[in-house]
């Protein structure tokens, strides 16, 4: 199945439990989330972010992959549950990786970044 | 175009960045970021998931949704460079959503997960 | 040197970076962070605990537990960058430690907030 | 009373939670995290690090300042017990950060990261 279309669903699942479509908090962990607010979810990015790390220095170090990739579906999974908060949805965070890869490349505007970056940290020399 | 293609077209770029492939850390942002290491794109995960964090507090008090947009892009992006550099694709994080809402439904999954934290952190009372 | 007068002294040294105290962007670090506004040290705070996560891996597997220091150190200097651009000092965190630890103790405080919140996340079975 | 005594007197508190100086995981919090071990902690850092984040952004908007100082100790107490798991304490981390503001001067040391840093990310252009 494509990709494509398990993001879509798995995003309409998620739209399905906001409160304002009957979402219940006590039945549905995303519910519960979308409930609670920005916060309960925002926080659940930096702790996942921080689980992908631990887990990517685990594998490092022997551990097998499958951790990682468990690790990175929760990241991805809680980064769409903060999409369908603010209206969006997996399919701009998409277009937006296809826009950069664009005419120029997503290498060019990658470098774009951190080309301004490394000037501006190396201004006070 | 499906983000099935769109994720996996992106995903075989990275990998074409890989100096195993000849990718050059002189000319290619991914290929430098390859070359360093794994902390060099693990720092970045932990950095853009504090960006999707602050861009998400700016969308509550009236900043455009689509600065969100870019902050998850930048995530997920840096996200795929680490799962390339562990021989791990987009395609089975995917996987792992899909698994999650078999059977027994991603809310399950989750919950259970909840459940089992909850009863630990509330052991010593 | 007691710890007190250390971290004093070093909150007076970003107090004077202020650009209000006449911090110079172009010669100063911490100026030109305050320069910059939040943004800036606040994402610098989400990629220090990224790095104290993994030193403290590396530390697991053998490399020398000074690592660690350093990036305590790193994370820490940063939170003080962000307490001054809000008008606060280390004395304020430090008080709040001292504060949870008083009548009933550092561990009851820490455990009031880990029931509340297993009490919560365990609402929905 | 000096910060010194209180980051000291707190070490000396977690210190007593480790397992093998008899730290209860049934009746205090340190106690378990040390018991469950390093991912325990050091993804509590991460959440942490992230809630600071939020709670500046928060202040940001208009939320009172006690927010972030509240966070912020979260973030130094759950720093403080990794340190003490790998044989560490604060006063390591002051005297890091003392020696850093030494000779040279913070501002520089923090500095010539900076310009390192600058130097290799502006290195594929």
């Amino acid at each position: 199945m494509p990709s494509n279309d398990s993001l879509a669903r798995l995003a309409a699942v998620i739209e399905s439990r906001k409160p304002a479509n009957g979402g219940d908090p006590q039945a549905s962990y995303v519910a519960r989330l979308l409930h609670k607010g920005p916060d309960a979810f925002l926080k659940k990015i930096g702790e996942e972010a921080t689980e992908v790390v631990m887990a990517a220095k685990d594998v490092d170090h022997g551990a097998p992959a499958a951790k990682l990739v468990y690790e990175v579906a929760d990241l991805w999974f809680h980064s769409m549950v903060a999409l369908a908060h603010y209206g969006l949805a997996p399919a701009d965070v998409i277009a937006e990786l296809e826009r950069r890869e664009g005419t120029s490349g997503i290498e060019e505007k990658a470098l774009r970044k951190a080309t301004g970056r490394a000037s501006e940290e190396g201004g006070g020399q």
